[in-house]
């Protein structure tokens, strides 16, 4: 481990991002010949030999151990599939929905902006709440959420990456809940019983960019609607355990290691505990710098996946990323919409690498105040 | 080199399939650390520091490749996106259809079918001939395609991976071809001036499952239908340079090592005379056993990258299967919708693969018959 762990550099991308070195040695170890078996996994069928299958064990063991490991009820399954999270905004509506029934988004930011626009071809939707007028620096309390009647879903994004806000408490509302939780995926525990779907891309916490998850609560299943592609079915993808179409056999390996990292480490509990830690030391270096770095989120809405602020002048902050970067510390950069400085810490960046961090912020600050 | 090819295996599965070694080798080489940047591909933003992106330039070459390499026009861009094949059933008609316009197919198999059941929910489509009541053993001349007025496209399958044929010529038609070429993707040159968009997964001939590639005519572009979620959107792919989403990085990444391998071996012109080659042996080992392997298909129209058969009995079908695995020629097994035995010999199967398995054949039809 010893070479690589020397060149390793802090990756604070926002996505794909930073994962476990020992997941990648695992994976180098045993890309080209897989268990000994004359190839790789990268060449293996999702249908393997009937009498000796190979990969269906695996997505099997993936499918439990994304269930267990997040807590979810029994009467939950998960679905991979691609296109990421961006892939289910449409395919939310068009699963959920009828000409009767209409889904109401919660707009927080970007995503749900994104999700508002993308999920209209599909279904009937409206605007139940907005951050804009307020630029976004908080979530809602339910009282404010305004829900129309025959709402099937209420749709939100639990941590919008790109501000930096979160859910810290999940909304109670007479509708169910879908939830864009593609940043927080078994990062955090949360209330169940308030949720019909959660979904997510894995390149955040869980793996490469390529394959999405999608819990799905199993009692709706047979309420959906029917006239959907195969491959944009919950149910036909349910049924043929993910298989409907070749899965990307590579990708859910990758979340398969991650996974089994996870449960090494402690599972969701730890990892929550982990985030809190990471995100306090960040915030209280932010919170303590004489308004040096500035958070424009309300305290009680700030993300524990994606801190972001500023600096006093967008000279400091070109300068602060160059610098950065010669400590090993990368992808700083907040995205093109808003600037300044994001720092995404998901489950696998080290404590280390947020401390190596807050120690170049304060000595940043200390040579530019 | 050495201990990786002498356990390798001959893999004849119909995809995910056989990678080039070397592409393995070198993808195994640097998996943990790019290019000694700290990270791997596998955790890389596809939006890196716009002062130095990583990715980019990886995608814009691959871009190139793919084009260049298959001797695209310089009408023709190429997109990656997710989902598969299955994944474009659906969104070619949502993208190329509007109220007034239609989509023909082609049924020469499964995989129309699949297209035929996926895209009727996008658009208002239909069967414009059918090999069904033949059992699908060959395709159509052009004189037996009926199109109807405000036909918009015409969709094929070029090759069907579980039938085992293809279409040794692509119909002559007034309406622009649309092709499912996902078991020929850079397998075969193709008269572009047919085509208005040709795609496939690339898990046959370009690299592992998880990123599909669509060949599209760009000056079709404008006058798409742009009530399309973005993830799903022709035009939005092609103006953010198949960025609307997070792209499928490491898969992509794969799909350029290959690419290269295709160059260091000849380009297409060259994969099309190894393809001569390769399925030339093993139907002549059929054709040549006495009827002891038969293959269904009428010669003409019998696939180059998927070669089907069936023995005399189930029972030797059965007993070939687990000797061939002896053998070390593996994932023999037919698709389970038509039994039998299916040797996919895509770009990266080795002459000699199939000489093993024709020698197999041999000796076993002499023990057998």
């Amino acid at each position: 481990m010893g070479q690589n762990a020397d060149n390793r550099v802090y990756n604070f991308s926002a996505g794909p991002c930073t994962l476990p070195l020992e997941v990648l040695e695992e994976a180098q170890a045993e890309l080209v010949d897989y268990c000994g078996l004359g190839m790789s996994l990268l060449e293996m069928s999702h249908r393997g030999p009937i009498s000796e299958p190979i990969f269906e064990p695996i997505i099997e063991e993936t499918r439990r151990l994304a269930l267990s490991l997040w807590n979810a009820p029994d009467d939950f399954d998960v679905l991979f599939m691609q296109g990421g999270a961006s892939g289910q905004f449409p395919m939310v509506p068009m699963n959920l929905l009828d000409e009767h029934s209409r889904g109401a988004y919660i707009n927080t930011g970007h995503w749900v902006k994104m999700a508002l626009n993308d999920a209209q071809f599909s279904g009937n939707i409206y605007q139940a709440w907005s951050g804009e007028d307020e630029a976004f620096t908080r979530s809602p309390d339910s009282s404010e959420i305004r829900l129309k009647d025959r709402t099937r879903y209420v749709h939100l994004c639990s941590n919008e990456t790109i501000g930096g806000l979160r859910f810290s408490d999940f909304p109670g509302l007479d509708v169910p809940l879908v939830a864009d939780m593609s940043s927080e995926m078994l990062a955090r525990a949360i209330p169940w019983e308030k949720f019909d779907i959660v979904f997510g891309g894995a390149q955040k916490n869980l793996g490469p960019a390529g394959v999405t998850l999608i819990y799905i609560r199993k009692s709706i299943l047979g309420s959906l609607n029917v006239e959907v592609p195969r491959t944009f079915s919950y149910a036909a993808q349910h049924a043929s355990r993910s298989m409907a179409n070749t899965p990307p056999v590579f990708s859910i390996w990758m979340v398969n290691k991650v996974l089994h990292w996870l449960e090494r480490n402690g599972g969701v509990n730890e990892m929550e505990k982990r985030a809190n830690a990471r995100s306090k030391l960040l915030y209280d270096c932010i919170d303590n710098s004489d308004e040096f770095y500035r958070c424009p989120v309300q305290t009680a809405h700030r993300s524990q996946m994606n801190v972001v602020y500023k600096l006093p002048t967008l000279e400091l902050e070109k300068s602060f990323l160059e610098q950065a970067a010669q400590h090993r510390l990368v992808n700083l950069r907040g995205h093109g919409s808003v600037g300044g400085i994001r720092a995404s810490i998901y489950n696998a960046m080290p404590l280390k690498g947020v401390e190596t961090l807050v120690n170049f912020m304060q000595e940043f600050k200390h040579k530019n105040a």
